[in-house]
C-alpha cells in the first residue's frame, strides 16, 4: 500500500468513528476499516450502542468472506477480553485478518493486551500514534475516572452572551447555532445552571434546523438546589443534581463519558473552580457591546499570568462566527 | 495562457502590491507583473514612496526591451493624468504592451481613464474584478476623503484586555506579538489615547522580534489633551491631537490613508461613536480572567439587536491565539 492509500484507509476508519460520537458510552467511539492489499477499503464499521458489537465485529460482518487476507485499521487497540461482546482480537484472528494498524493504545487495562495476542496470532500489527479527536472524550474520563467535560459559550468580540436589557438571541447566526445542535447530538449529556433553566426555559435538545430532532439526544441536566417551574424541560424530562461534582458522579456512573456545559456564567465558575474544565468551545461574533453579561460572573484570576489557559485546537469560521476549540494543557 | 499560468501572474502583482504597503501613501499600494505569451513572469514593480515611479513604471524597467508584446497585470487600473509622474496608460503603450489586466477600477476621478486610453490605443484591455486586500483601506479613504480606520485590540476569550490588578503584558502570545509588529510596518500611522500613553509608555514603533526596527515606520499619534511625561514617545517624536476628528482630519492632509487604533477602551469608543471604524483586527488569546478591563469602557448598545456588528473578512491561529479580521458592512 502507497501512503497515500494507507492515509485514505487510515481516513475511513476515523470517519466510521466520528460518525458513532454520542451513541457508544460508557463504550469509545472506535472506528474500523478493512482494505484488501490495492488499498481498496471492503468495509468499515464503527462501534454500536452498549451491549451490541464493537467496531471491529461490525465491520468483519459486512466484509464477510472478503476480510480473510485483508488489513483492519482501528482508531484504538482491539479490546482482548470478554465483556458483553467477545475479544475483538480473536475475532479478527478468527476472520483471517493478516495485519491490524491501530491509531490509539487502549488505556483500559482489563481490555489492553490486544495487540500482544494478534502478534503471538502471526498478524503483522502496527501502531501509528494519532490523535483521534472522537476518542479524545473518552480517552480523558477514561484517565479522570469522570465523564470529560467541555464548557460552551457564545459571546461577542468584547465578551458578551448577553446585552445590558439581558437579551442573548442571538449572539451569533445560524451557521454557528446549527453546528451547536449537531456537536449536541455528539455529547452524553448538556449540563446547565438553574439559572439558566429558570431564566431561558430551554430545551436541551439536538435540533435540525427544521425543528426536527437528531437521533441521538443527550441527556439534559440541571445543577442547583432550586425546583424549576412548568416548561420545556419537566415536560421533556431531565436530571438534576445539587452541585456540580454531585452531577459528575452520578453520570459517570450512568455511563456519561462527554458532557458539554452550556451555562451560565455562576456555574461555568463553578465547574472552573473545580479543575474540571478539560475543553472550551468559544463561540465569537464579531460584533461588540461595550457592556452586558460576562462569560463568567466573577473573577477567576487577578493578573494576567494567573488566567486560566489553554490550548488552542481548532479555529474554524461557521458564516459570520468564529468557533474556537481548545483542551487543558 | 491557462487559467493556471494567468492565476501566477495575478498572484505576483497581488504579492508586488503587498510588499509596498507602508510605504507609498497618499498613493496606493499597486503592484504590477509582465509576463510573456507562455505565462513567465518577466518582471514585477510595486508603487515607489511619493513622487518615485508608479508600479507599472518600475515594472517596465525591470523588463527592459522584453516588455514588448507582453501583458501587464496591475492590481489598479493604469492611471492616466500627469500627476507627479507621467500617466502610466501611455508609457505601456510606448513600451509595446499589448494585452492589460487590471484587477480593481481607478475610482480616484483625475487618474480615471487609463483604460479607454489603452483600448483606444490598440491594447487588449481586460477587467477582473477581484478584491486586493492591499488596496482595501486607500479605496476606503478615497471613498471617505478620510484615512482608513482600523481597530486593534488584544483580549482574553472572556473580552479581557487587562487582569483586575491592571496587568495586560502578555495578554497574547510571541506569534501574535510578532504579527502586530509587522502589520504597524504596514500602516501610516499608529493611534493610542492619552491614557494609553501615559500608562503604558509605548514606543508605537514597528520591531522585529530581536529589537531591530523595520525600515518602514507608521506615524505616532497621540489623542487627547493631556501632556504625555517624558518617555519614548517624547524621546521618538510623536504628533498629538485634541480629538478623534482632529486627528483624522490632519493625517488625512498629512497624506495618511491606512491608521491603526491600538488604545485604550475610551478611545475606542471615541471612535466608535464617530461611526469611523472600518475594520477591526481582534487577537482573542484562549485564556479566561473572569474580570478585568474591557475591550471599550462603555455599553455602545443595549440590546443584541443593536451591537455594532462586522463583517468577518480573515481568521488565522497565530500560534495559541488567534486573528479574526473584520470590516464593515
Ligand atoms: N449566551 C450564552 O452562551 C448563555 C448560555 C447560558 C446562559 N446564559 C444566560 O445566563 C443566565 C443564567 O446564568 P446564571 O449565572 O444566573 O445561572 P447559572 O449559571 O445557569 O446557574 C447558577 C446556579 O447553578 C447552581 N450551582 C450549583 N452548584 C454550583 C456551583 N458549584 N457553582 C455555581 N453554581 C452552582 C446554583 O443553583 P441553586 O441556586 O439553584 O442551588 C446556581 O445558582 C441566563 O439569563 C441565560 O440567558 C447565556
Ligand atoms: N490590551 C490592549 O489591547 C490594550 C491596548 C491599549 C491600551 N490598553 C490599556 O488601556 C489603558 C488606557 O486606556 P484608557 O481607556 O484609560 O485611555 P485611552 O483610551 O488610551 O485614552 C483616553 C483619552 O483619549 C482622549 N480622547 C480624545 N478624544 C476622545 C474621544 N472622542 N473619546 C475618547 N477619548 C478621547 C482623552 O484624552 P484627554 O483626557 O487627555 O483629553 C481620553 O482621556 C492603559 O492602562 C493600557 O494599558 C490595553
Amino acid at each position: 500500500m502507497t501512503p497515500d492509500v494507507l492515509q485514505e484507509a487510515l481516513d475511513a476508519a476515523v470517519s466510521a468513528g466520528e460518525s458513532a460520537r454520542g451513541t457508544t458510552s460508557p463504550n469509545p467511539p472506535v472506528g474500523c476499516a478493512l482494505v484488501d492489499d490495492h488499498g481498496t477499503v471492503l468495509a468499515t464499521g464503527a462501534t454500536s450502542p452498549v451491549g451490541g458489537p464493537h467496531a471491529e465485529i461490525n465491520a468483519l460482518r459486512h466484509a464477510g468472506e472478503r476480510a480473510r487476507g485483508a488489513t483492519a485499521v482501528v482508531t484504538l487497540e482491539p479490546c482482548n477480553h470478554t465483556g458483553r461482546t467477545g475479544p475483538c482480537s480473536h475475532a479478527l484472528v478468527r476472520a483471517g485478518i493478516t495485519r491490524v494498524i491501530y491509531l490509539t493504545a487502549d488505556p483500559f487495562k482489563p481490555a489492553a493486551g490486544g495487540a500482544d495476542y494478534l502478534r503471538d496470532h502471526g498478524v503483522e500489527v502496527d501502531y501509528r500514534a494519532t490523535r483521534v479527536a472522537a476518542l479524545q472524550p473518552w480517552l480523558r474520563s477514561v484517565a479522570n475516572e469522570r465523564p470529560s467535560v467541555t464548557l460552551k459559550f457564545a459571546s461577542t468580540l468584547d465578551g458578551f452572551t448577553a446585552a445590558v436589557d439581558g437579551t442573548s438571541q442571538w449572539v451569533t447566526g445560524a451557521d454557528a447555532r446549527a453546528f451547536v445542535h449537531e456537536d449536541r447530538a455528539r455529547r452524553d449529556a448538556i449540563v446547565v445552571g438553574t439559572g439558566t433553566a429558570i431564566a431561558d426555559n430551554p430545551s436541551l435538545t439536538a435540533r435540525r434546523p427544521d425543528g426536527t430532532l437528531f437521533a441521538s439526544q443527550p441527556r439534559r441536566v440541571v445543577v442547583g438546589k432550586r425546583d424549576l417551574p412548568e416548561g420545556n424541560l419537566t415536560r421533556l424530562g431531565f436530571e438534576q443534581y445539587a452541585s456540580p461534582e454531585e452531577a459528575l458522579t452520578a453520570l459517570w456512573h450512568a455511563g456519561a463519558r462527554d458532557v458539554l456545559i452550556e451555562g451560565g456564567a455562576t456555574l461555568a465558575v463553578g465547574f472552573l473552580e473545580l479543575g474540571v474544565i478539560d475543553a472550551v468551545q468559544a463561540y465569537v461574533a464579531p460584533a461588540l457591546l461595550g457592556q452586558g453579561r460576562g462569560v463568567l460572573d466573577r473573577a477567576i484570576a487577578s493578573t494576567i499570568a494567573e488566567a486560566k489557559r489553554f490550548h488552542t485546537t481548532s479555529v474554524r469560521q461557521l458564516g459570520e462566527d468564529v468557533l474556537i476549540e481548545m483542551e487543558k494543557y
